[in-house]
């Protein structure tokens, strides 16, 4: 595997492979690798003949109280990882190399930017989506693959690359879970062991929301109650938003027709975590 | 030569193209095409292999009190003009082509697009920016050529393209010119005789100017007041803004160093007509 830091070397390496007829799969991380991207990468790895996985905390997707100094990066690790996985190629820029002046350009998205994380994280998914195009253009992926578990992102970069005929297929891969239903996420090495064990109750909330729609129940606001009571039996969370959207809009729908999505963003302490489940009577 | 009116068909035809090793340049027009985009054309054709010649008035970038129902249109004579000047595809997509559903993508450039045409076009190179990337993830162009006349269109999508890091060349081809000096120009066809008459002040400006910054002017006010007192002379003319910026931020300057771009907008009658030079040492 081979790990490239410009855009320029990246650039030429996959003009090369191009050229030989294979294609490429894209992976983007923030680093910090865990089994849910490794699935990612595993799955780019079935479906290409060439594996690229960026690692790059992106500052333009971070607020300015947000987290990103201490975002927690380790690129040896996540580079022996990614090998594993079957990624060829790690691409983990300095920022300098992808922002070498303040970018004037941003690539915005209304509507879906405005709902759920949106809300309490203004200009995160104009800088997702900007960031996102940046790495498009700069590998040129017949695929790029994104967790579900990020669901609104997913969602909006479904629409950008709709919206503006992005020549790449998203791939989106299921999410990953620990033994006890948490979904994984860099982020869960924040939490303290005692927030760690509260924060399952993210997973309890989903599950029990699935039976409860398998058992006939389709008013929101019957779900968000029951949701709202379990999280808040344990102190120290703080509840950012219970929602019920359409998939692909991600609008509040009152009342569930055959689907929607329930997602979940709950802080534990410090730690602001996010899960969802898709409701569903295609299951 | 072949017209494509579908994503989908283009698209193919290109990926063949394109597995050839052919390299294909790209000339993003509006249609009612004048001797300014063969011109294009031409440069494209003696670059690439493969010349694709879009042809689509983007309702994007025109204000609800613009001409975008009026904007001049006539396909077939397009195609043949275009035939002659080199032109292998030209792609004229219908607006339910590009866009079947309402975009909720945009992509907006800062700064750059608020001077000039900015202030008196709100979201018109929002709509500039956002259907050149659709039209440039259609195509996938080694090159992309754009016109002088535009220059602000020309610095905006270049500071896109480097912003954004478009994999593609963006190429400025000069101004062409009436016999009397004139910009070619799509709008000129709303001209009145007699407003076709005056609108040969443009020119006058630009070339008096050359000549007074050749004789050692550097003072933004002493060119903006000659050339204001020189079209005021004309009646039924409204200036929109007489401007010396720089050439790559296209921020007002006071005093030029060794070069700035002189940018004229002038109303002659109901028409809006656009022009520029760069005063420079450099020549």
């Amino acid at each position: 595997m081979k790990m490239i830091r410009t855009i320029m070397e990246l650039r030429q390496t996959l003009a090369a492979v191009r050229s030989e007829g294979r294609q490429i799969g894209l992976v983007p991380t923030m680093g910090f690798l865990h089994d849910g991207h490794l699935s990612l990468i595993r799955r780019a790895a079935e479906e290409n003949s060439l594996v690229v996985v960026s690692i790059f905390v992106n500052p333009l997707q971070f607020g300015p109280q947000e987290d990103y100094a201490a975002y927690p990066r380790d690129l040896p690790r996540d580079c022996s990882l990614a090998e594993s996985a079957g990624a060829d190629i790690v691409f983990a820029p300095e920022v300098e190399e992808m922002y070498p002046q303040a970018s004037l350009t941003y690539v915005e998205i209304a509507v879906l930017g405005d709902e759920l994380c949106g809300r309490s994280r203004p200009g995160h998914f104009r800088g997702v989506c900007t960031v996102v195009s940046k790495l498009l253009h700069i590998v040129q992926p017949e695929r790029a693959y994104f967790g579900r578990k990020d669901a609104q992102q997913l969602a909006i970069i479904q629409r950008m690359a709709e919206d503006l005929n992005f020549p790449v297929q998203i791939v989106p891969v299921p999410i990953c879970r620990e033994p006890d239903g948490l979904a994984m996420s860099s982020r869960n090495s924040y939490l303290s062991p005692e927030e760690r064990s509260q924060a399952r109750v993210l997973f309890r909330a989903l599950r029990e929301s699935e039976q409860a729609f398998a058992a006939g129940e389709r008013e929101s606001r019957v779900f968000q109650a029951r949701i709202k009571e379990l999280i808040e039996q344990i102190p120290g969370t703080q509840i950012d938003y219970i929602e019920i959207c359409a998939t692909q809009t991600l609008q509040p729908v009152e009342q569930i027709d055959h689907q929607a999505l329930l997602a979940l963003a709950v802080r534990f302490g410090r730690t602001r975590l996010i899960d969802n489940c898709l409701l569903t009577e295609e299951k």
